[in-house]
């Protein structure tokens, strides 16, 4: 197993970022639809940098699929692998590793996963996480099942080997009413490309066309810019689409609810460039420092983001402030995921191999800092640190999201509760344990404000899943309360 | 020899940017100065990113050396490759290719060169360009000299070895004294750390200290940042040190002359949190953004950077003018340099694999795009492309230096004269062929007042560099006008 | 996929030779298992060189497997590897694969296969070939079990997690019952170690013991030899073992028949350092030589090898027949098995990369060559050719086996029928189509002789599997039979 | 480093066998030299194995080369390489490294070298050893050469480099005139292919032509076969030629000399299917061990070769003893030579990874052991004692040549002398420290006799060169007595 890298962007916070788990992305009616899958999948690599895959299926050749670690720039752009790839239908997956099997992934675990049925082959590509998981992958050993990964995904297949229904769709249906949690799906049959998003819609999921038969599924808008689609709409909560290059089958398999889109989405995993509910991401989050701005003022000579994400908040905290924006800490554009085994020496850098101040412009400078979220605060200390070595006369933190204090369930890698600063810390504690000037977080409700609810969070009935904020989870992680999670205790 | 590959941002412009060729780092008195080297080098990997070379020295093991292809973050890490660079001495190397061999450069083209002279060894680095080489290597071989790179650093070592002095610090002065160009160099012997500036101090080199007994010489002071070394001086043209952990020793081999530093650094090379002047680069280009919209001021509704050189300048300009700044364009942080042939489909994808509009913020906007230079053109008119798609009213560029109408000899690789799109066209010629609705460069005096000269250019003695912009070389490329470059006329 | 390579012995005579599909390893018992299954696998490499597989368990780190393409030496021999591979437990496999998916399998294809049931895991690893793999398949996909590889021994995993019984051991002997054909099996549990044959025995198995508590299962005895174990006795036609520390459960799953030990191992498949039925393997061979000296003589001045398989036939007709042996053709030692494209130019050299004649030795001699096998008569006639061509007068071969004319179902890599010399011409003919001198076959009753069966074959009752030789197959081809196969018409 | 490999065959031994260094080979006169090249050195591979150069020129393209670590197989025969080799004339090395450099060679130490002169560019590869390097190598520093590499074959090219002659054949004249020791060495000018050997002619070369207009230039007539040249003659010692498709030009710039041909190529070195001296040197090996058998007879039931260089003279053995010749000891075919750390464990089975005891064979009987001969004598005793495990009555070593006593200074890697058993021991010792029954070495008589010198050797005027055997250097070993080597006292 390799182990991590300390030149690697994602290893520098010892978990103190918050990781999307996965990108999906399918297509059909194109000529060479793996090149598609391999444009859309880099256009999504933020969502998931450990490893992709690709199953095609062309009428001569059969199912393909290649599956690998790293990134889709290094993997699919050869013409070696892409020539093992024909054919006009696609879907492709890139992935994180959950926090428990860092480094430990098989290449099974690699998705798309594929099922050879009676009626022919299916591929299905995840993402969200199944939190009825372990119970269902008990019952299928039991029944008979040979498991080959170790992905709850893999129970998906299993289901739908063991359905009575006929067609794959069907099947499909039957298998994803057993599955609980949060839920976007692509999959593929020899001729139909399959997109469905659990009831409450957490994880996004949207259509695009392309040329005169061509259709395109996809985590972002992002991704059909660089193929060229153009944007359509999104699959609704609760809905399955069925697609062929004569159109789209639209089904709603599950009892209807209210939906629950991911908030987080709008603050950190989505790229800024794509369209969330008709605006861009980039606006929103400008929004959110606008916000921040009015929420918590302070006086300072320079706003600064913590890139990259950070950014566009902090533009938003500027324009609204009219305190100058600036590139106070530099990043190293030349960071990377590898897997080579640093000296000690260099492992110790930590956050200096990556980002550096820019003494000459911070000494002597009352300095806004604005970040997108804390999540252990081992890298914002390392920053303040760095920022104070520099010569800043003052340190203040502005975070463009409200203390995440619980952890996520529905396919975001965060760490265990009680290592949260949020979970054990209020506010001032943590600005003390920072040791900074001040440190304000969003509200809620200045968060909700900022992404187009007028009125804020309708604490009866919030219009978005929130739980790592709130402790709220709209569907109850079964397999992990049996596990030992406790959750919030009723107000 | 791998085919250019078009996930590699180097690649996508077709040469339409320039690079400079080299980063060069040297340490002494530390233990295991190799990691330091590797440090030092990754911060400078911007300056190079083909290929880099460590050479260290131990007293008991002697000299080592690793040189790769590829990112310092990939080679120069792992435990099992530093363990062969033992010692408290080294010095090491980034380069690019240069143009004419772009991927033919052999692994022994790759600095630093080392040679076995009878008083000992010596290992050199070198960033800038000698303009005699070729006439210096004719003589060099006549003399019954064998070469064994095409580099033309290689020279400086066989002239050395050649020299009739007794010292390896005498012998450097020898060789260096024969050679015409702009040179910064790094080099070593078995305990002296050794760096010298060409008469014009056209490259940039800077000292810092370290420790009790450690020194450390680099290209750019966010070298000395990351390995926690404080910034010492600069090293003067026309200058060499000569090094040991007991402290500087300071010559002048050459006869004084008045410096030209060059003032692309300033614009492009270097890192925005690099220290030139006593102020950040950063700094320097805000004020040549605020100097373009004094100069070239446009009524519009946004001000965007071509990420990501053009972010500062951006900023600068929008700080002036008062025009919002936002990320219009967004640029895809996982390209990186491989070496796999693509598909053509892939390769006909171009700029749009790098970048992305934002296309709901800009659509019906009014945009100034702030670029650091215009070299072909063919990344500016597919950028203009892009915006209009988007929906964009109008595009207006402003160019952060003055047009790019002479190639540079001294160490950057630019395309041939009559590839330079302000060679042919005048600002409105080439306003027309991009077809925006306004281009301004900034005036050469105005570049000056920026980089702090407040009166503008001295046209009779110019404090800078600016071949480039002026044609008004300051050391005559000799080699170039033997193979048919034409300088340009008196006035 | 790679291609072949014309350095590789395997690919230089174009499928004219028979291949041994598997080698499977077994020990419970001792420290580090893993590093004994490496060493007996590379005893075994000769059985199969396109890929091996090791599974081990440990009581505090449970199943670990490691899979590669390669050989043995390659894979499985470095710290790094076999660090992840601990325990006192472990079994493992090296295989080709068959004709049809040459080159184009898949690391899932490659054994040991894993299954996790209800009451734990459990690994398998099989030599020989399923007759009714399809049929079992079809069924088990029905029921919705999902298959991850193309190999037929996956069935094998399926029929055990849909089993009734509650042990793994009971599950395979339930699985084992539906499973028709030729399989030497081992397997593991997280302490038992488990060997079956099939009711005819078609494939070898043997038992050995190491240390105190050590035991040890192997295809061939030389794997016993390598880990310096003892030779204990075979494992019975039908016989299933279950292992552990403790001693040898031996139970009898299937209905008793008669054995039929597959005579080809004894010609060509096992190593002549191998002992089977109490005589090594090479005594064996120098019989069949003596054999087909008295069935065959012929007036000559050399007996050649062809290398290296004919040796120790060469040696015994040299010996019988009082003509001095000598070495005619010699190998080039240094051919190998790597996946690199060779170019046309050297594809074309066939078996002179691998084989060079003695010229000097040859010229002006009667020669007799002494092969093991004719199977498409390619390479045999290239050898002659060679022969020829460095001068020999006359060319007599003598093949230390009967003709070949029926493809093997058992778990032997042979050509369709149609492809086999031996399947559409007489002993005549073949002469005449080689254009050599004479041609001999040892007869089959020659061959039985020369294995120990004084009165040679009992047409009734044969003694051997010899279905490859006299078109009787022992058990029913079923799935070729549906393909179209069509068995020897009865007399 | 690569530390070596036990799976490796020429690891086993601990340093218990004589290696050849190297092998060259040239070619001109044909469409893709570089493909003849590749499949000469392939002949060659046996003479050096652990790196590989080709140097080809083209027309058009000018000098490439490739040079690479590892077989010839694995590095020389995809397109991808062979493309970047193209032209008519090239010249190739394979390399054993030198004792004291084992696995510490640099690429830039494998040949062939390269050198441009004033008058074009000259390639130069060599077997054998100068014995004056050290030597010339501290007055070419002196004089100001660089030296690239720690071969001493870079001498020639930095000698030819200084010469004052006008063209590089007259120029390598100069140049070898001033080396001493022995060489053969074949070189490349743009269109002249350049062969010579040393004045003593130690190191072979031959001559072959093909087709119309080609010639080749090899160590041995085995690498004439596989490329399908045919045999002209050997180069004389003292002799240059310079090839092109016209013709060859014969030089002879050394002073003549008496013939000193190493008697250890007709021992060990070359290939048994290579012809010296008219006759195949399996011939001359199964003349030695009939001259073995009559030297030192012995009565026992079975003639073993260890294998494989052991074979021709134990099938001489037994041809004149009558005593019947069996293949006691069985070779693993799957070793090789890889660059990954084994275990510990693995590590210490030795020589077992690569040789077999045929037990049943064994058994009881008298065996007679035929070996080349013995160096350390650390193999012999592990072959013995597999031998007595094995149930053998009694062990006779036999061996092909006289005790070697004296360390070769001519191109073959030998231990340092106090590290030769024969160096210390009588023959009656040695055979009391293998303690086996008896152990008889060749005379050196006889071993002259088998050659072919009917009378023995003229202890006045040797024939060959065996300093090996004798302590009679015939070139001073210059280098090696600075260094301290004592030579033999006259006697």
């Amino acid at each position: 197993m390799p182990p991590a890298h300390p030149f690697d962007d994602t290893m520098l916070d010892d978990g103190d970022t918050l990781h999307e788990e996965c990108g999906i992305f399918g297509i059909v009616g194109v000529a060479n639809a793996a090149s598609f899958v391999a444009l859309g999948l880099h256009a999504l690599q933020h969502r998931g940098q450990e490893a992709g895959g690709i199953v095609v299926h062309d009428p001569e050749q059969g199912f393909n699929n290649a599956r690998r670690f790293g990134y889709v720039r290094d993997n699919f752009t050869d013409p070696a692998t892409m020539a093992t790839l024909p054919g006009p239908i696609g879907i492709g997956h890139v992935r994180y590793s959950t926090a428990g099997s860092k480094g430990a992934t098989a290449i099974r675990d690699v998705q798309p996963f594929f099922g050879e049925f009676s009626m022919g082959g299916a591929a299905i590509a995840h993402n969200g996480n199944i939190t009825n998981a372990d119970a269902l992958r008990r019952e299928l050993i039991e029944r008979g099942s040979i498991f080959q990964s170790s992905s709850d995904s893999e129970c998906i297949i299993h289901l739908m080997a063991r359905s009575l229904q006929r067609s794959i769709p069907d099947r499909m249906e039957d298998a994803l009413r057993r599955v609980e949690g949060a839920f976007s799906v692509v999959a593929m049959t020899r001729t139909k490309l399959i997109g469905v998003r659990d009831p409450l819609g957490v994880r996004p999921l949207v259509i695009g066309r392309i040329g005169e038969d061509g259709w395109v599924l996809a985590s972002e808008t992002c991704a059909l810019d660089i193929v060229g689609a153009e944007f359509l709409r999104e699959v609704e909560p609760g809905e399955m689409v069925v697609i062929t290059p004569a159109g789209i089958d639209s089904r709603h398999p599950f009892r209807p609810s209210r939906p629950r889109f991911c908030i987080f989405e709008h603050v950190y995993f989505s790229r800024p460039d794509s369209i969330l509910g008709g605006r861009s991401v980039y606006e929103t989050r400008e929004a959110i420092g606008r916000e921040l701005a009015k929420e918590s003022p302070v006086e300072a000579d320079l706003v600064c983001p913590v890139p990259d994400s950070g950014t566009p908040a902090a533009i938003g905290y500027s324009l609204e402030s009219g305190i100058p924006y600036a590139m106070g800490i530099i990043r190293n554009q030349y960071m990377g995921r590898t897997f080579i085994e640093p000296t000690e020496q260099i492992r110790n850098m930590g956050v200096r191999l990556k980002l550096n101040v820019n003494r000459a412009l911070i000494r002597g400078k009352r300095v806004i800092l604005v970040d997108d979220s804390v999540v252990r605060g081992t890298t914002s200390r390392k920053i303040k640190e760095m920022i104070l070595d520099a010569g800043a006369k003052e340190v203040h933190f502005r975070i463009a999201s409200p203390p995440t204090a619980w952890p996520c369930f529905y396919g975001v890698d965060t760490p265990q509760r009680e290592k949260l600063l949020a979970a054990t810390m209020s506010e001032d504690e943590m600005r003390d344990h920072l040791a900074v000037d001040s440190l304000k977080f969003i509200s809620l409700d200045g968060l909700y404000r900022a992404v187009g609810e007028a009125k804020g969070r309708n604490p009866k009935a919030p219009q978005y899943c929130d739980a790592c904020f709130s402790g709220e989870y709209p569907v109850e992680p079964s397999d992990q309360i049996e596990k030992g999670f406790t959750l919030k205790a009723a107000e």
